[in-house]
């Protein structure tokens, strides 16, 4: 039942020049550079155009203009989500979600505010037939292999069904963006044992049974980081806790070896000798190395990414968006949701 | 309204010798460093006689061998909680929940099954009066000051008006614990905005407002470990997953410096050259440091501790539970949840 087709028609990949922290720059800059390495997509910058041109001139990067549509206004980094998206209609997040939805576009790509940009999918492209609620997922660090979680914070509350939903998007996902071959699926619980769980993770595991997905049934928290589950499925309030408290453990811990150094010359000594090991082994915690993070379940290719966004975090998310085109990777989620719309 | 009356009789502590992953060893050895610091209470040990005898005379400790209590049985890490408790009558955790709500001891100490010596605490020794879910902290490592998430597992599902009792309790608990002045109390959420949580966070939010508690409003996953906010509330579930993921952030860091130490000599050397430091950086994640965790709403002292405490460990329960017992906790907690009976 599963479409395996590929896409063969060259993806059109709409970036919002004006999202993220240091918009326009990092934007246009990390677009062109994904375009300039693989020139296999098609490119189209929104935001406003003068302010785009600035950045392309003062940086000599070649693009053709006649691909850069102008938006006019700017969703900012505190406006409210749903208010902004009504009100700010010639914004780049609105503007952008339109061209996908308008099927004048196949993929969004943005660093802007993540709640705009997470309503404009989901309202204006709309969800995938079937799909309760779309889902955000996060590549997490591990020791070893693959490990996916979803959702961290496109939904709370969510119902036993939507974490079967995110299960079936995050198996998808993960074979055709991680190559995993029969991905591994676990609900997030407070322990192994099958009559652990709070109401929906339990009523969430029965229906996982169900399934012919690769269920292995609840994992820990602790085992998140060891990679031998793929598909990490949980609340999505769980899930966003965690992974901000994820980022704090390493910002803790960057200020503790500091407060180290700082206590002697020696120290001082030690931890700069040291410095390139400590760069190397934290930079798996560093969620921007991996780029943007997928909003699943939406009627197009929804790329969010961090507001702290490098030019290189940028390019990964539209190379990541054109992977998903090419892999048609909404088709098979379509096709997957309908095959079990019986346990849904 | 705040009972602020301190305990002058002494505490009768009870520890369960035959509970952990090294029983009777690491608990007969560790409380009786309890009783030799501060002789100011009374030591039970509860468990098989012969072996906790063996284990004071291989150890050459001095102990007076009427204050230990035979229990035959013992329950295993692997028995089922509610099970074990009730057909293990006769075992080290049962006796001891006994001997507090029969008012012959006042605390109780185990590092066993954790199901069980929850189940027992709050089946035997009963709730204090108000309270509907009992709840267990954790402190967690912090950039500066206190940090306590409550609750950490006893409880999923919990309603907003056990959110709220967490609130109360933990606050009694970080002022006469930790002596922290005024403890800043956040709820644990998805962003700082008012209008950012779950149903249950949102609720709960509403219901802290109308005390006089010190409420702040929503932190975010990142923010528990800043330690600017002293009571971190939270249902069981979100906090014992989270609590999971930070021992497993640990144990993938270690991990991580073991993989760059085995890739060539000069490597090792630098890893080498650190590995005070960074054991003095890693302690405060070591959540065995910290004793044992403390089930706070049952009707006398339950402490808690990981299955693979050490005898020091086991030695900060025991001392922390005479604290508990000597600051009159119980008596706190019961006349101010009276105090918000109303909104409860």
């Amino acid at each position: 039942m599963y479409n395996s087709e590929s896409n063969t028609k060259k993806c059109r990949i709409v970036v919002d020049a004006m999202g993220g922290d240091f918009a326009p720059q990092n934007a246009v800059i990390g677009a062109i550079q994904a375009y300039n390495e693989n020139k296999n997509f098609e490119l189209f910058l929104v935001g406003k155009e003068d302010e785009i041109k600035k950045v392309i001139k003062e940086n000599n990067l070649t693009y053709d203009s006649s691909k850069i549509i102008n938006a006019d206004q700017v969703i900012e980094m505190g406006d409210s989500p749903t208010n902004a998206i009504k009100t700010k209609q010639d914004s780049s997040i609105v503007v952008g979600a339109k061209l996908v939805s308008d099927k004048k576009a196949d993929a969004f790509v943005s660093a802007g505010n993540t709640g705009a940009m997470m309503a404009a999918s989901t309202l204006i492209m709309g969800r995938i037939p079937g799909v309760g609620r779309p889902t955000i997922g996060a590549l997490m660090p591990s020791k070893a292999g693959t490990s996916l979680v979803f959702d961290v914070g496109a939904s709370v509350d969510s119902k036993p069904k939507h974490l079967l939903e995110y299960a079936i998007m995050g198996t998808i996902f993960a074979k055709e963006i991680y190559g995993v071959e029969n991905p591994r699926v676990g609900i997030l619980s407070v322990g192994e044992e099958e009559s652990k769980g709070n109401e929906v993770s339990l009523a969430a595991a029965a229906m996982l049974k169900k399934t012919n997905l690769n269920f292995i049934g609840n994992i820990e928290g602790r085992d998140i980081l060891e990679g031998s589950v793929n598909v990490i499925v949980c609340d999505g309030f769980v899930g966003n806790v965690l992974l901000k408290f994820g980022e704090g453990v390493l910002s803790l811990l960057k200020a503790k070896f500091k407060q180290y150094a700082s206590k002697g010359l020696l120290n001082k000594l030690k931890i700069l000798l040291v410095k390139n090991a400590m760069r190397e082994i934290l930079k798996d915690f560093d969620y921007q190395e991996h780029g943007g993070v997928p909003l699943l379940g939406v009627n197009g290719i929804s790329i969010i990414g961090h507001g702290s966004s490098t030019p290189k975090a940028i390019k990964n998310m539209v190379l990541r968006a054109n992977e998903m085109y090419e892999k048609n990777l909404i088709a098979k989620i379509e096709s997957s949701i309908k095959q079990y719309s019986n346990i849904i």
